[in-house]
């Protein structure tokens, strides 16, 4: 038996919703913030410019690619939101968890910038991926546990959101142990899965896997 | 009697929900700004980069508490909006004091990362989370006052409302009493109260506090 | 005559109302970057952190006043929208043109911030609320004009939102052109002014400007 | 065949819709960040202040142009959305990149901003418009090749919205070809096109191209 308050609370999905349209606006916005203009005073001439710009370019790679985390996570998160027939607490605080997890995506991909050779940067990075997956997962399971979800939802979905998350994470993973011959493989094996991911081509193998 | 005006004005609660959530949102995603990646010209090495890492690790500690925080009234303003049937004016500019003390939330966050060990640092947080709770009970008490509240608020509802902020309260005003003996005892013993209103476990004791 | 483009844009009041929404949040949230804590480096005990925040403690008043303007602008904002019964391309473009006003808020409120006692930065604020106050006043003269407001909206009301604006702006006139004896009389009086309207009390005298 | 996975995710068009109004709204805001107001040690007098923010008042430019940008570009995404039946998971996608472009503006203002007289920052500036156009077009082809528009969407309606994107994109290209005279006469340029689509004035020669 829960307590009075806790039955008030948590039980709007529209606000829910809301608040995390907000958070992963507010953290892709915050993004750009890694591409800092040149400072008038370094700078002379238009070459000198070019070449200020040529510099900054590869911090783009980390701005896609954190981009591109969001929004799977987005588009993960809205895809179980709408699942689900109703709400309670616990589900608002998982949900919660989950958007603090997505709020340091902006800091791990601020590192990754700043040391985009280091394997520290990467595993750190990975770890947020893998800390947005565990959150993605526990709130589903409690939503499933917890009866929260539409009486359309059957086991082919529930699994498939299942299934869905621990391949990708399982992909990431191979990733990230990528880095052990170098980061840039991990870079360029993670960004190659997310785009997989965002394109959703129709390979036999991966349509399987749901 | 009120004005042409002021009838009017602030009669939109899912205006007042929607401004909420983006301040929320906003709010949370600016608590990172305090985790900075350390500069690339400070660091060598993997070692390096670790430890630097390392001592960024205690400012997780306000970073999550803050969050929590924030996630606390982020709830208790949902449970309240959603009780209300209507809103006027004055409701309007109650919440929007709310907000204002929010907003407040980056910087006393920002100040206690800085300063951990300060009981100064730890004061100001305190009376942050206190002005959230002052604000909270006020919004309550003018919406049942001004019968603002849905037909289906029974006078327990109404209680628990109440009881639950100022018991809450209570709570944090002793952890921060026991920054006498050390700024740390006051952070454990506000986590651990935060975490008991997240996970809200079934103790009888507490069960019965609403 | 418009074109067929011209007659699809800018007809959907959500999204309008939900832009808006986002601007004055993030507005708001940012408000807060003037209150920087003060830097580890150069605190070293209690006394020298209060010390600190004592020096700070005047930012709070430009802070406070900004919000206030905010949540003025805002409540003004939503009463406007919430009067209309559609929307068109030319309202979106003035409604957009009033964000890009409360968008520089935060600029005009950090520089008051900076220099609390320069006739420069309080005029500098001062056309803003200005730009502000004419930007609502176009937008409703044009929803009026244009037929786009709700058909329940009596001449009464059209008349009390214009004349609020006006009375409203004459008063904040007033209160900017006290900074020639001082700008602490002009934030004093701009600020009772914002509480006014806040507070909205029932003196014989205001309630009858509407 | 989509797999069970790709045909639950990305079919809510108020949750795109509310991603992309914080993501135009924080974009909107950061703006302002270019105008930074001057440090306090610098200024000394009332006319040193009055020196520093017409040494700032240039900055205003790219301010307003970039606001004009995002403003015609919201106005253009919600026209769109406002025209969509359904969403898919490519849809989806499509709108996610299109906002990925969108947080670029901040930066590519602050570039221009700081180098208002470099044909590289200018370029810089317009292929970011570029960039928005396409993202524009290519959601709006997939839209209709998808059979995703509102039944209602006439191929008048739908050769509107494509022109209109082709005949502004060429204007703008045009108007960056001019910084082989001067920047001043591209910036001059795009924002007489901006205040063109701004203004919507009922210029025969205008009207016919939608």
């Amino acid at each position: 038996m829960r307590s009075l308050y806790n039955r008030l609370a948590g039980q709007n999905i529209e606000r829910l919703a809301a608040l995390s349209d907000g958070v992963f606006a507010v953290a892709m916005t915050l993004l750009v913030l890694d591409l800092r203009a040149p400072a008038a005073e370094a700078v002379h001439s238009e070459r000198e410019l070019l070449h200020a710009l040529v510099t900054l370019a590869p911090r783009l790679v980390p701005y896609v690619m954190s981009f591109l985390t969001l929004g799977i996570f987005w588009l993960g998160q809205q895809a179980q939101l709408d699942r689900l027939a109703k709400s309670d607490r616990d589900l608002a605080w998982l949900h919660v968890g989950f958007l603090c997890v997505v709020c340091l995506v902006p800091f791990s991909t601020a590192l990754l910038s700043e040391f985009l050779t280091f394997r520290t940067a990467l595993i750190v990075y990975w770890l947020n991926i893998l800390l947005l997956g565990i959150a993605l997962l526990a709130t589903w399971s409690h939503a499933v546990r917890a009866k929260l979800v539409r009486e359309d939802t059957t086991r082919d979905i529930v699994g498939a959101i299942c299934r869905r998350i621990v391949i990708a994470q399982t992909l990431y993973a191979i990733g990230a142990a990528l880095c052990i011959i170098s980061t840039y493989w991990s870079i360029a094996f993670i960004v190659l899965i997310q785009i997989n991911y965002a394109l959703a081509p129709s390979w036999p193998s991966l349509r399987r896997s749901g």
